[in-house]
């Protein structure tokens, strides 16, 4: 730090105090006597009131410059927090280009391009509205790790570097690694439930890939995947018992740490979801046939089935929100649990604001039952013998799921755009900046 | 849970207490009349008695099954923990091979070879030693994010997959990413840097690669790195009072959370960092001369260099670690700030107990002076224009460092080789499991 300098939202207001602070000109106006300054730092915003003359013409001051700034605090009512600060000198610590910028932190910037936006992330993360995207994102990530901890799971590193997918091997990103190929893993999946055995309860927060040939508004191919797997349970309601007081714990903190922000974003507080229904995937075709008539869906819902769920859920219980539970088991990975015996699988879709942002599920945990598993979708039961040997070193009965955080930020926030929640999105065309 | 399942941790010790637990056999023992089975849950270890006929020859209870077990409690003054469980019944959730396994979760791990630990990672997780190997890592990486967050640092999510390397192009992983070609990101330095310029001190934790072509005892191609970027800085001592800070918060509360592991490691408490020196390059050199009657060094230090430094700073200030700042600028990054003009870096390494563990220093943050630096370097100017860029958007001075956890790990616990620290290690020759 400057020798001295005081963090913004850290300022005890005592009139005549002299500080020293550092940051980015946020706004700026100059009058022919006066110039205003607000200046930004990591911990807030400051009113910096200055002689025009005393800029003696040579700062050439400029929205987005670096400055550091020495003065006297003085106590204002008028101020939003009580204070500005009367400038006695300022100094240039590095500037905006001299060419116009594309925007300004300060600009609106929900009305620049997606593409602009990408483009000049700094700006968007100094930007008072677009930068809380992210700093929610970070207590989204945050609060997810924090409930797990409590509730005795362990924090786990697993590679993204893997000889084979979890999922039979497509939409993989394959690479060249010295004399072998290697793919970027889907899931940490086969480590989650590595560590159950082990840990018997493992939680990791990390990429995962997806060589997604569409590029649409929901999908990315690497994306920030908060992953949780548990053992000794006796049935998925466990894990959807887990995960609803997970996303309680998530929700409270966020709307008492993050409430500036939703309120910016125009939302309401986010909703608890002790009401959330558990419905049955054959119920919910029911339902989706009886209230809007739809007799098209078969093996899984669409996006406009999980947003019709929702709205029902929302008429019944006051919360737009539905776990979807026993969706056919020939959708859904090898690995799953049949529930009963009629097709369905112990798996389940959090359906949140209209759209799927978990998906979870029971998971087979003898050996001989994955062998069948495999055998029946005609997979290579010899390429999973790796994986197959862990489930005979004691393995639990086990299950667990998924948050894609960048999707989980963009439904809390009402963004239309997952890349809006990604700082550095990936898809199909882009792979910059 | 299984309906009325107890945490072997959270049990409340009343006498005659009818309880249900769930977990492995650690330990078992036979006799005639009484079978004694140690139960290991993620929460602890309880000692089960239960009269050996009760079994009925039908379960063949064997190490590392997993099982439910009711029963009353007995409270007795010679158990470890005050109780045990007399078991009323017992039930088997799933058994363990029905061959021999290489090695139980009980066994001495560290004497199975490498090769068959990293083959079996859940019973080296399940072991009461080994496992601690990975709960410390996980509050390694955990207290790192905690401590920054405290001091105004926000945490960010960039990608791994990136067109161009940070560094100018050498041990890259490459990829074919639809019609482009993209390349495994060698650290976060680029977008950690665009987090100072939007958010001022900015943290993240996550893998990096390098396509390190010898697999030695210290090298991975995946770590886990712990990033960190701070702006409106002086000078690189301010970076290394952070890290000081820092790892005097990390090692202090790891040494009250895990001191049964660092005891059964047989590694002393780790010490604070408040007295471990700052000394310049040229300064380290002349002491290894004069106290190892070393002249061979002249751009870098070696692994013998490190050992040699530590020994001489724990014999003057009583810590073995020492802060080396001021490294020949030929060997260090292009965006490394000078210090001085004699060719000298704001760029430092911490040696900790004889091996480097961290690099950090000041950058550069004017696009002229990169510009000027790639020129020097013959590096090709207009393939950094995406980041040149974002110096011209208002980046204030800066600088950070970076820890990679697995390192951190091994030295903490005297691990030799850190392959032991990564759950699933990747080197030259490794991809599985």
């Amino acid at each position: 730090m400057h020798q001295g300098r005081s963090f913004i939202g850290q300022i005890k207001p005592v009139q005549g105090q002299t500080i020293s602070i550092c940051g980015w000109i946020y706004h700026l106006r100059v009058l022919s006597k006066t110039t205003f300054i607000v200046v930004k730092d990591c911990t807030g915003i400051l009113q910096c009131v200055m002689p025009t003359d005393l800029n003696n013409n040579d700062l050439h001051l400029r929205l987005d410059d670096c400055v550091e700034i020495n003065g006297n605090l003085n106590l204002d009512p008028r101020s939003k927090i009580g204070f500005e600060l009367q400038v006695t000198s300022i100094r240039k610590l590095s500037e905006s280009s001299l060419s116009q910028l594309p925007f300004n932190a300060s600009s609106e910037v929900e009305k620049v391009s997606m593409e602009i936006q990408l483009e000049n992330r700094p700006l968007v993360m100094r930007s008072e509205k677009s930068g809380r995207i992210f700093k929610l994102q970070a207590s989204v990530i945050e609060l997810f790790r924090e409930y797990l901890r409590k509730n005795h799971f362990t924090e786990i590193v697993t590679s993204k570097l893997v000889a084979g997918g979890t999922e039979g091997g497509t939409n993989l990103f394959q690479m060249r690694y010295f004399e072998k190929v290697a793919y970027l893993a889907q899931s940490p999946q086969f480590y989650k439930e590595q560590g159950v055995a082990g840990f018997e309860r493992v939680f990791e927060t990390g990429h995962v890939y997806r060589a997604e040939p569409h590029a649409t508004s929901r999908h990315l191919t690497e994306y920030y995947s908060l992953d949780v797997e548990m053992g000794f349970i006796n049935s998925p309601e466990e894990v959807i018992e887990l995960e609803r007081g997970l996303l309680n714990f998530m929700f409270e903190t966020l709307n008492s740490e993050h409430g500036e922000a939703l309120k910016m974003f125009q939302q309401k507080p986010l909703p608890s979801l002790e009401k959330a229904p558990i419905w049955e995937f054959g119920e919910c075709l029911e339902r989706l046939k009886q209230a809007f008539g739809r007799t098209d869906l078969v093996e899984d819902l669409d996006g406009e089935a999980e947003r019709q769920l929702c709205t029902l859920a929302e008429k019944e219980f006051g919360v737009s929100a539905v776990f979807v539970l026993g969706f056919p088991l020939s959708a859904r990975p090898f690995y799953t649990a049949p529930r009963g015996t009629a097709g369905a699988a112990q798996s389940f879709d959090l359906l949140f604001r209209g759209l799927e942002i978990t998906t979870g599920g029971q998971r087979l945990h003898r050996r001989s039952d994955l062998e069948a598993a495999l055998k029946r979708r005609r997979l290579d039961v010899l390429s999973f013998e790796s994986h197959l040997r862990m489930f005979e070193l004691g393995m639990p009965p086990h299950g667990g799921f998924a948050i894609g955080a960048e999707r989980m930020t963009a439904q809390i926030l009402g963004l239309t755009n997952v890349r809006e929640a990604a700082l550095y999105p990936r898809d199909r065309n882009r792979l910059t900046p």
